[in-house]
């Protein structure tokens, strides 16, 4: 592992992205979500995942110079196409339209087909609590679980992030419906360690905590099981009906992860009440929470509060990176 | 177990209503989604419930002659007070209102606050899909399970229903967010049969599968563990802060379930897509999901699947009810 400060990182990025094919603005905004997910410890989305990003836009698949289009408008409710852009360029203007829709209407939704990986969606729940928005986004994905009761992946891990705003740090909650993201089955399974808890079935349809078998098999367990599953089921159904655009099976056509169909909706809790009204009683509900009574000594935590205290760790000391990746980084400057 | 046809169901409970204070009209629509709750197979929330609520309108927990008031507009986004009312007429008004807006904007939202139990939710959502709109709907409850890493409840199961209209048979997921219901717990328990997987955990903190032990300690098991505790805490605040209602801690300080939180979403899918684009789309995700290949003979199934078969054997063979709460039943009648 090396140190990088944050802004050696998202220099390096912007460089790379001028180079291939973004311009000046769309390299800044990217490289700074690719900056932002590794300053804030989600480096799987973020540092890690830029060198594949950059293949992807080499090989045509994502493209760097489109902008995403308005197909149809009804009052709060726009449809838009991504045109196979970068994923996290088109979810930030997502957001931000829908942001512009909840200011107008209370509450904004924008569907969006044609798009690309959005790597971290925490990213734009961040982006619209900052600015006092409540924020829920989802995507579908490739099928990568089984539904329930099945032994092939017919669903995806379809991300849903849910944020509301409050002074004292945002409360988002990033979940894939995957109980284990493949990223962190693979972390197990390198290190050989056991999941701390049930991660999907084994070649017998049993249930396992062996990571290296859910990853070759691909028998990954749905939070909650049969309720992930009916849950991946009906957000990819929405994204899909609502954007026109493509479905986890139409996904599963392509070998490359790329034309997924997104959902963002923003709302103004505003409207009806004032900011100290609103920050009170978040806190009230968060104290509630985190007071509950435990059995350790350790602490309780909130969804989000691990980013902040990531942040500002890494802002102060440099952020840890893989040799390997950086070094791979550094190449695609040349 | 005794037979009951739907009619004589749907009679039974009206002429209760009538004499308890609500008018003709509410009284059919309160009686209509309680025969409708068990007609689809959901007794625990339709007859097994019905002496339960006539109690808590004879205590004056639940107000039959109040009408919700709509407190704030904002274009898409409504403010409710349920008034203390009766939860299922409050929810199945708010659904009817939502589904106004998203007429107007696409995309409705209504908030509602001081509502009371509200039944079965996939209720709402039938209707809402049944009328061709895709439908979201939450509430929060009393604290039920402890957040992750506590031993004391301080989060509810917070009901989620997500629908998709379909012609042969709407898609609609009603989840709450532990593992197993403090019903179904109740089931295992008096069977004296282990559940099929962890639903808790014992008072040592191990994760178990003995439903007795769970309905004793309350500590129930989120779905997804970590993400269904961060899920519910989401749920309960976005409720709370948009309708300006009671959150799950506020809801604690009472020993009656009453005065809840609920926030309803109704979105047009045909503003943009003809109704047949919709429906095809549709069919083929769920002909994958389906199609997904099992171990078994046994067939998959989606959400939703089971309530218009059992509805349908139950108008043909009348609906079997616990011959004990049918006389609890008849009782109220005189």
């Amino acid at each position: 592992m090396i140190k990088v400060q944050y802004n050696e990182l998202l220099k390096t990025f912007e460089s790379i992205l001028l180079k291939n094919g973004f311009s000046k603005s769309d390299s800044n905004t990217c490289a700074e979500i690719f900056a932002t997910n590794t300053l804030v410890g989600v480096s799987s989305h973020g540092v890690n995942r830029f060198p594949g990003f950059i293949s992807l836009v080499r090989s045509g698949n994502i493209k760097p110079s489109v902008s995403p289009i308005k197909e149809n408008s009804f009052n709060a409710f726009e449809q838009w196409n991504g045109s196979y852009g970068a994923g996290p360029l088109n979810a930030k203007i997502m957001t931000n339209k829908a942001i512009n829709l909840a200011d107008e209407f209370g509450i904004g939704l924008v569907s969006l087909k044609n798009s690309n990986h959005w790597m971290r969606p925490g990213y734009y729940a961040w982006e619209a609590a900052d600015k006092g928005y409540v924020f829920i986004c989802w995507t579908n994905t490739i099928p990568i679980m089984p539904p329930w009761g099945a032994k092939e992946p017919a669903i995806g891990n379809n991300p849903i992030v849910l944020g509301v705003p409050r002074k004292d740090g945002n409360i988002v909650l990033d979940m894939a419906l995957s109980q284990y993201s493949y990223g962190k089955l693979s972390n197990y399974k390198r290190e050989n360690k056991e999941l701390p808890y049930y991660g999907g079935y084994d070649d017998e349809g049993n249930l396992t905590k062996n990571a290296a078998i859910i990853s070759e098999n691909y028998r990954s367990l749905p939070i909650g099981m049969w309720k992930g599953s009916g849950f991946a089921l009906l957000l990819d159904l929405i994204a899909t009906i609502l954007s026109g655009g493509n479905s986890t099976f139409n996904l599963s056509k392509d070998s490359i992860d790329s034309g997924m169909s997104q959902i963002y909706i923003a709302i103004d809790p505003n409207k009806f009440s004032s900011k100290e009204l609103l920050e009170s009683s978040i806190n009230e509900i968060l104290k509630f929470y985190l007071n509950a009574e435990t059995d350790s000594e350790e602490q309780l935590s909130y969804p989000g509060e691990r980013i902040i205290k990531t942040r500002d760790k890494n802002l102060k000391d440099g952020i840890k990176i893989n040799n390997e990746i950086w070094n791979k980084v550094l190449l695609l400057k040349d």
